[in-house]
């Protein structure tokens, strides 16, 4: 067995389901060994940064890693901005890099870069393979630390010698490591309290203790503005979301005395703005993190006996058919036909501000956004969303200037048959930048009107960019349309695409 | 004046005239200062990838930096890939690349991350601006550094308070740095000696002495593979390149007991192979670089009185215009029709093999190919050249997987109405991956027939997605029909795109 084999054997050992492989040559060998290994099952795409974001996908949705193959220090690069997404949102993700043989490095070959210095900007762990015999053990290590606690990007880099070297063995899975819910240092939660929730306790059994906490204490529960993956809709415990806009989150942390943090990080503006700190914390807020496990932590801050407060479906506005598309009323359409058990998955940026509201008390469903805002996230994480729950429909709410970063994730859509439903929200320019530079600038320059912030010359068709990667796809310009071609894309199986055109909001 | 409005000044005082921007929230100050600088054009690209590929373009035919403007680590990530193949050109790039706000660091907001530790490994020099007082003079130096010696990609980091921050200065350009030609060191030129030929000394001045010194000493003269920059074609100075394929280019240089690096550094397999070494020199062989100028190095060496051998215009065969596209018809196609004056653009890979005899006594033109070997630098490679030749018309020739990692380069293609006729060598299929995997594994697995390396389910329609970005394009399957498209493309301005749907070589 080489070291090829040994490793791809110990990560399915360990629970490794599926690769999303962009491979090169110095990775021949480990695509050998994926297509050998029942069970891994490997995933092609186009663009590292799919691979990337497919894997972030995967990971939120199954609580366990899938593994990368990506081509040297350059195809890890183009794999980087959406594991630094998954870095933010803590997804277990096994980030496996080729790298030419040990051998041959040194001799300036074209691919030759410094693989490891790459990838730890965005890996909590890496680690390089130095040989076949301990190249098992090197994989069952990424998994667990992937898995965590921490958890996170675990980048393991195999040189293509250590991949074809014999004497390879499989490594067996490390035990899971348990975290303790730890002990509590402030002050008693109350009124003045904010429980602000990230991470594991956006679902729905963290999301119950909280609610059952602020019954009994009256704290303020709230969830991070980004979340990787948040359960909400009808029949979930109701928690209201941070904006991410720093001007009103700071007006609704104010007169807070006391921040605990479950899960998630103290808020800040994700912006730097001239004469505006950056932390919205209030100033004297005495801020507590929950450390170890925070969903164990909060149980033990919860009366069991106490119902926490649960979401009611609530009716959305009824319009008629000819209305036109805006933020607004493609959340309401949205919200309207999301089917139970959703997956729905949001990088509609500017375009998506109304979605919260709308989306709420929908039926049930799991939220994925952007946690680190690197744009690009959304076409491939629907990818992995839905490689991870096949019996899922996955609605992916995505921007038109994000759409452009990782635009071949529609090819692994329809390579896959996945069962997700991309609507680009197409007001045809970088609406976050022009309402940035308006409140950053002021009116002087540039405007809004920035040729920098123009995606309309020429106009983007992305019916036509869908069809020529095998993705079904029709444009709607008023709520009729869009209802009825969302109907149709959730009742047939496989990818769709409507292309939405909305106005700019800025 | 800020920050931004000085660094730019600074730029174009210094000779950079075109930006090539995808900008975000942190760089809107540059934003605003680029469209306020007059005779510093800015370009909008939808992908950092397409900017630093264009970047690399514009600088091989300028011979001047153009400047990049990305978005912090996760912008700079999604460009590093062509930034290393600009390195391994030794192109001049200057990559701007905004920060957050010194103010704003280590509280943890969404895209915070180690810019400086990413931009190190595909980087000759990197700086972090640290005031606005002396941002210009930051602009400056980076130019200087791109300009070299050594010369590349030099990356300077704003952050967004120094960008926003007045008292900003303009910085007054740099003198040139001028190399000597250096001293030989090695034995006399003569029949066993190899001249390698790289970088400076590939245009026609270069390989104008490397001739007169192999007529008076009957010295081999070669160039290296992967020329970041060629000139070649009938009247040029003839000169054969290595062809990249490791055996036959180690039997080629076979037998040479002197080997003298012109520009050119020793020559190595791209890949590792097990059992193979990586050297290509033969055991024994004196090498000797020449320090300096190589091209000033070989003027010294070479007598003036003698006059080199000339490419001439040769015919090449004459086939049916219903005969089916091939790796070798579509080179003759090419070659035919290739105007005088022409760039070439080569990221056609295995669909590449018969260019160089086709080419290389078609008329007069410029050939850049992929030095780096990170594919997607093809389409942006042909933006950034037509965009510093306007008057030049560009071919490029793109392999299917390689389109798929910048396609959003073709938008940029419409959107500045540039001269770039691209020719995408659909054989659907990575059929390098194909290739070596049989040089590789052998007959074992995985097969040709691998799905990792298979992009025929679905097929990639590229004439649509050429449509979805602005670029009229259409679909060839014979050499008639190439010849027809390609002459209409060549007369009508603005971009173009051909299918042309090739059998897979491996």
């Amino acid at each position: 067995m080489n070291g090829a084999t040994a490793i791809m054997e110990s990560l399915r050992a360990a629970g490794v389901g599926v690769c999303f492989a962009n491979p090169g040559t110095s990775e021949l060998h480990l695509t050998a060994a994926l297509e050998d290994v029942p069970g891994l099952r490997p995933v092609l795409c186009l663009f590292e940064g799919v691979a990337t974001g497919a894997a972030d996908g995967y990971g939120r949705m199954a609580g366990l890693p899938a593994v990368t193959l990506l081509h040297q220090g350059v195809g890890l690069a183009n794999g980087l901005a959406n594991l630094h997404n998954a870095m933010r949102a803590a997804t277990p993700v096994v980030n496996l890099v080729g790298d030419g043989a040990t051998t041959h490095r040194g001799l300036g070959a074209p691919l030759e870069s410094d693989v490891a210095a790459l990838a730890a900007p965005m890996s909590c762990w890496t680690r390089t393979a130095t040989n076949a015999a301990t190249a098992g053990e090197a994989a069952i290590a990424a998994v667990a630390a992937a898995l965590g606690p921490p958890g996170g990007v675990a980048t393991l880099i195999v040189p293509a010698d250590v991949a074809w070297s014999p004497a390879g063995r499989v490594a067996l899975p490390a035990a899971p490591v348990s975290r303790s819910p730890g002990s509590r240092s402030a002050g008693p939660i109350g009124p003045d309290t904010v429980l602000l929730l990230g991470g594991p306790a956006l679902l729905a059994r963290g999301l119950a203790a909280a609610g059952r906490v602020a019954r009994a204490t009256g704290a303020l529960v709230l969830a991070e503005a980004f979340p990787g993956r948040l359960e909400q809709g009808a029949g979930v415990p109701a928690v209201d979301r941070l904006s991410g806009d720093p001007v009103g989150d700071r007006r609704r942390l104010a007169g807070h005395a006391h921040l605990v943090l479950a899960g998630a990080s103290a808020p800040v503006a994700a912006f730097a703005r001239p004469g505006m700190p950056g932390e919205l914390t209030p100033p004297g807020c005495v801020v507590e993190r929950l450390d170890g496990d925070p969903v164990a932590a909060l149980e033990e801050l919860a009366d069991p006996g106490i119902r926490p407060a649960i979401r009611a479906a609530a009716p959305l506005p009824v319009r008629p058919a000819d209305t036109p598309l805006s933020a607004t009323t493609v959340a309401e359409v949205v919200a309207a036909h999301l089917p139970d058990g959703a997956i729905l998955v949001d990088e509609a940026n500017t375009s998506g501000v109304a979605l919260p509201a709308a989306t709420a008390a929908a039926a049930r469903h799991d939220l994925l956004t952007n946690s680190g805002f690197a744009i690009g996230l959304g076409l491939p994480m629907a990818a992995g969303a839905a490689l991870a729950c096949p019996d899922r429909p996955v609605i992916c709410l995505e921007a038109d200037g994000s759409a452009m970063y990782t635009p071949s994730a529609l090819w692994t859509h329809a390579r896959e048959g996945l069962d997700v439903t991309t609507i680009v929200l197409n007001n045809r320019g970088y609406a976050i930048l022009r309402r940035e530079s308006r409140r950053v600038l002021g009116d002087d320059a540039p405007s809004a009107t920035s040729a920098m912030f123009d995606l309309s010359a020429p106009d983007l068709d992305f019916v036509a960019l869908a069809m020529s990667m095998g993705v079904p796809a029709g444009r709607a310009t008023t709520t009729g349309e869009l209802a009825t071609r969302l109907k149709q894309a959730l009742a047939e199986p496989g990818p769709h695409l409507i292309d939405a055109v909305v106005p700019a909001r800025y």
